[in-house]
């Protein structure tokens, strides 16, 4: 059995991940490729019950180290529960975030630091790395119009933090593409969802023989 | 202001941690002496929140990474929220388990390892140790009896664990008491509760001067 390939999708807010996601799992499913869709924070029970107290904390807030645990702890169970088992059994794993976003959230535009959340990724889930991340990137006025057009969905309690917030969270996107040019692959999200979409098959199609 | 001291009761299942934590906190306060009785995990409303996934997990139960990971994320916010604000104000802190428990249950019993759990507690709550840390212990079968008196309170994930599982818990803190005896106290749990008490007291007043 040969092990199935993890892609992330990574990105600030209103770049379009979800609908990426599910457009790359249809597309490798038509192509005959076995595929969980999943997301971050959650996709397991346990998981899912956690990104509730993350989006809707039930005291002041979380503090970053609160925070990046808990973040962590979700993760753990997911990669444990669901990720490495389907890699294992030979599914193609598509997650919508991963742990670039805790280092891009936490890490950096937190203010916690690359090297903790490292550690705690290496403790949570062994420092379990995508084969293929997929940063969905666009110019800041572009994604500022789309999220404008958005109702209520980054009302939580991390998407609705200030901009200076998001934008240091893109600029870390970046900054990490740019440093690891081999786990990465950056697409340009400005424009239609079927002109991304033909990027990001572009770039799974470059780096990997997909059966079919 | 002078800052207030952190005291916490440790120990397995069935020493009597509890009543014993509420006895001493009463005993402080008729002694004219602030004091916040608080307990782990929880302590604050995002630490309860995750206290409540701890002892139901949502899913399958956690993999002892999710578990540690969930207690050092409770922690950071009793810490944050409540320990250290008290403590600065100049309130002793007495708590119904702290940092050992995570050592004695997740990191040696459940086999994560020492290492792993003490670097979880350094992110998260910048390593705090208590001032004392008064260990009720009794000898194995004393507790099997009182435990068996006790209904439902052991049936929570983690308390329902296996005898062994329990009997490593025991061992374990007896070796943090031995290797560290400045920071502890031992205290013998098989008397009565009265008797109990007066240990805990003689240990307090031999080591902090408590002003009336």
């Amino acid at each position: 059995m040969t092990r199935g390939r993890f892609i992330a999708f990574e990105g600030g807010e209103g770049m379009g991940k979800s609908t990426q996601a599910r457009l790359l799992a249809d597309w490798l499913q038509r192509d005959g490729v076995k595929v969980e869709l999943t997301r971050e924070p959650g996709g397991t029970p346990g998981a899912e019950a956690i990104r509730n107290l993350l989006l809707s904390p039930p005291g002041e807030g979380w503090t970053p180290e609160a925070e990046a645990l808990l973040f962590a702890a979700a993760r753990a169970d997911h990669v444990a529960r669901r990720i490495r088992p389907s890699l294992e059994a030979g599914s193609w794993v598509v997650c919508d975030r991963f742990i670039d976003s805790s280092r891009a959230y936490q890490a950096i535009a937190g203010g916690l630091g690359d090297n903790k959340v490292s550690q705690l990724h290496r403790i949570g889930s062994a420092g379990l790395l995508p084969d293929l991340t997929l940063l969905i990137d666009a110019p800041n006025d572009a994604v500022a119009a789309r999220l404008a057009k958005r109702d209520g969905d980054t009302s939580d309690a991390i998407g609705g933090r200030a901009a200076d917030y998001h934008a240091a969270v893109n600029a870390a996107f970046r900054d990490f593409a740019h440093a690891e040019p081999d786990r990465f692959a950056v697409i340009d999200g400005s424009g239609s969802i079927e002109e991304v979409h033909q990027q990001v098959v572009a770039a799974i199609s470059q780096r990997f023989e997909v059966m079919a």
